[in-house]
């Protein structure tokens, strides 16, 4: 019986980002589609998981956490010993997948979010798309992969020669802007754009979106 | 002979989370202040340490890293048997402290990011300050601290009923909002207000600050 529970709706990149996690580790889930178009994240049970409202919420027995970045540390260390090994007991080698999971939230998120609601979120919402901000959300992902593109020029994966969580928390991101014409700024890139391809070539991926 | 090194400007944020989580630790360490206004973070030895060209780097050894976040958690884990416990080995007591790491970075540094700017930096700067963007600040900021105040009835410190690395992320900030008006919003929280305060009554903020 499964005791690990995923509230979330199935287009969210960050209940996409817990669901590829625990996919990677080979655990059982429940998943609960929630409607956040009739308000559901706002009503029992999630309210009282996420207390922001937002549409995500996470459960293994009496555990009860959100935050996306949060649940899949959380499954990383817990489930060390399942599925892919996502983090390093080794405290330097753990520091540097640390670092590029920090790079992840602070920086190529920060670039990225206004850019994904103005290229995504605004034509599915037949809203007007300024293309000044498409342009500057562009520009400021292209100065952030270019310290991708140096890092990926000397190490296979960011956080080291293996596969890792701070790879991982970019996947549903980075599907969602291959799919624009975003992909030129990943594409360009000889080093970031086999990186990209590889992380969307993961089983995982698939298995999380049901593709 | 420390071989701890932070290079950094005393008065940013992101060092002081640095220089306090060491002073928790107990751990000596060499502090070299890098003058921005000279472009010294542009330049070596900061810029092979800091590739986005930011005034924060931390050597410990060979171990090169950025983003105060990610060195704090290098630290805690690190020196784990160090000064205050700062984490927990605990998967679920270490994911509820991970969980208000997330909290911290996601929702209310989000928050305080424009108002910090609008009210500390634009004034000392002698630019024009927008009340407009101070009053949006305030109110996402007390949204944020809403839950908050109802995490902190149920619960001594963020993390738990003990000082964790979660509450420790939010000292610099808070010790330079408490300086401006929107030392209300805290104050006006009564559990909110007691935990801020008790955070900046830690012998650590005094000797990071050299207060």
């Amino acid at each position: 019986m499964a005791t690990i529970k995923v509230y979330g709706h199935p287009f969210s990149p960050a209940a996409r980002r817990v669901l590829v996690c625990l996919a990677e580790k080979d655990l059982d889930y429940e998943n609960i589609t929630i409607d956040f178009s009739t308000g559901q994240h706002k009503k029992e049970p999630l309210i009282s998981i996420n207390p922001f409202g937002q549409v995500l919420g996470f459960e293994d027995g009496d555990l009860k956490l959100f935050e996306s970045r949060a649940i899949t540390r959380y499954i990383a260390h817990a489930y060390a010993d399942k599925g892919t090994p996502l983090i390093s007991d080794d405290p330097k080698k753990m520091a540097i997948i640390g670092l590029w999971l920090e790079v992840e939230s602070q920086k190529f998120d920060a670039a990225v979010q206004k850019l994904s609601y103005e290229i995504l979120v605004k034509p599915m919402k037949r809203m007007a798309v300024d293309e000044g901000v498409i342009e500057q959300g562009q520009a400021e992902l292209a100065a952030v992969l270019d310290v991708y593109e140096t890092r990926l020029a000397n190490s296979k994966y960011l956080g080291g020669e293996d596969f890792s969580l701070a790879d991982l928390h970019h996947i549903p991101i980075i599907a969602n802007l291959l799919n624009t014409k975003v992909k030129a700024v990943f594409e360009s890139r000889p080093c970031v754009a086999p990186w990209a391809a590889t992380l969307l070539a993961r089983p995982s991926w698939k298995k999380a979106t049901g593709a």
